[in-house]
């Protein structure tokens, strides 16, 4: 990471930690709300859902949410430290059902047996019960957003939901075509991923009190901030290895998914490369040793590492996007939050 | 259909061509609403839900929600035959939405390849494509209805969409279980078809300017004539020849859905005929013959003839929620309109 943007940052250190000391007392509220709203008469929800729910994960987005309404609290005269209003909370807690529904559907999708080193739901209690559990998840996530009564965090949050999918859809499309010009990848991770960082942390703001600016700020930086997480996730399952983060290195690959760094060396590649890439993700012709050839070719175009650059570049746009709302402890955890985002590729 | 409640009702006839008439100019700017709101820079979004939308089927909750609307912007004091206000139209098409999603999820789920007599979206797309379309449309459903500005309709909504995923989840748990209590059963039915037909009605009364009492009765209505609907079609799978309604008789009893027909036989049921449910829904057993054997069976208990009867009480319901409504040519056009949900029995 380089050059002016960087001066004023370089003593952040890249962490979660700041942000989840800051939100810890207002997540523990929400995470109340998450466990009563699973209820239902039918017992399978809560039990399906909660094995999902309760599986953890960071909890990032409705940590953006929360992060957004104590930034609007604080810039609407709101005492420090006082409780967040209840519809911060029930938005969070939408946020979260939100990705846990798509999270249902993505693996039945994907066909997955394994998240975060569990089985999933679907490996557990069939595809049947995902999809419609996906289904009640997203429903219930609207109820909590009518109870919030702010029919501004409605809009944002629907379009959101309709934007997840298109960019799903629109990676489908792009399967097993490594000639995919970046503009689509970038569009894709933009939808699936960065708009409901995006919208998490703008809607948060807005039941929280804040401004236009500050709402639109944080929206800018949760966009960013969620193209970087995305960019890097993707890198990253060419380069880690299989660990906490639940992801096995070659996924992608073996589903002929297209990333950034097949693009770029799609784009530098020799006709010999090209052959391969097209053999391995078109025709899904995928031999032994394959993965390690993917990743010898990768690294022969540095797209590894070029990728990784990309998402330090979204990094800087999510830093830039604070730079209206002051220097505040929150603030500062926000930049942490965001050269977090792409610590895991040092 | 008996007694007092129909002295005053035995004069309409059992036909949903009045309300198809009364509604013909409000559903064709609503089918407009539906066409434009499909679209999407993925072009696959429209390709697919286009295939189902434009199957067509009678679009009966969109036109129960217009209905609504009509009666609430008459009793508001709307002129009559003035346009609907664009809301109505947007909500009808969220309805629609609503449903084909549902739709889209349930095919994937009973692994459908036909529906109403033409190839189903997953036979011709796969599964993922439908599970993804099917979140698409519902989320553009809740746009549309944040379009409406009105966030009553979105709680509405937003409660029913839970509970249709509730009705459907129970139903999965009582699959291949002909001991069921009729009470579940009625349960399912509820909330996988009614509250839909009874949120549409209210919510288009709601946004065509209706009073609290209208609204309540509209949900009644709806409520009423979804339960019909429903308790109709099951009790049909075994009795109507595959035919127009695009369903194949004897689906419910090779996939082992339990429906009215059959836990009123298991409830009068012989040792031997239990055996016999035991076999073909709990353990999936079922050989040639099987299928005219269970209705051999429902026949002798009258099961059939029992659950269209119930039907036809539900349709008394729905009448007697419209009696407040004065006489009208709509609360007579709903009126015929209920009472053709189980015309199809005769």
């Amino acid at each position: 990471m380089t050059s002016d943007t960087m001066t004023n940052t370089n003593s952040q250190p890249a962490s979660l930690d700041p942000l989840l000391v800051l939100t810890k007392q207002a997540m523990a509220r929400t995470n109340d709300v998450i466990i009563e709203r699973l209820g239902s008469d039918v017992p399978l929800i809560p039990q399906l859902a909660g094995h999902l729910v309760a599986a953890g994960g960071k909890r990032m987005r409705p940590m953006l949410c929360l992060a957004g309404a104590l930034l609007g609290q604080h810039s609407s005269g709101g005492a420090p430290g006082s409780d967040l209003p209840e519809a911060a909370h029930l938005l969070a807690a939408s946020v979260e059902f939100i990705h846990s529904a798509t999270l249902l559907h993505d693996d039945v999708i994907d066909m997955s047996d394994k998240r975060r080193g569990r089985d999933t739901a679907n490996a557990i209690w069939g595809n049947e019960a995902s999809v419609l559990v996906g289904d009640f998840l997203f429903a219930r996530a609207f109820q909590l957003m009518v109870l919030t009564g702010d029919i501004s965090v409605l809009d944002m949050l629907s379009s959101a939901s309709a934007r997840i999918t298109e960019g799903e859809i629109k990676q489908m499309s792009l399967a097993g075509e490594p000639a995919s010009p970046l503009e689509d990848y970038l569009d894709v991770i933009t939808n699936k991923t960065a708009i409901l960082f995006a919208a998490a942390s703008e809607s948060g703001c807005r039941v929280g009190g804040g401004t236009d600016a500050e709402c639109l700020a944080m929206h800018n930086y949760g966009l960013s901030l969620g193209r970087a997480f995305q960019i890097c996730d993707d890198a990253l399952d060419y380069a880690a290895t299989s660990d906490g983060m639940g992801k096995n290195t070659g996924d992608d690959f073996r589903d002929g998914k297209i990333t950034m760094p097949v693009i770029l060396a799609w784009g530098d590649g020799s006709a010999q490369e090209r052959a391969f890439w097209q053999r391995t993700q078109a025709e899904s012709d995928i031999n032994e040793g394959d993965f390690e050839e993917a990743v010898a070719i990768l690294n022969r175009h540095n797209a590894i590492e070029r990728s990784l650059a990309a998402a330090e570049q979204e990094v800087e746009l999510a830093l830039k996007s604070l730079s209206g709302l002051g220097d505040t402890a929150l603030t500062s955890a926000l930049m942490s939050a965001a050269l977090f985002s792409v610590k895991r590729s040092h």
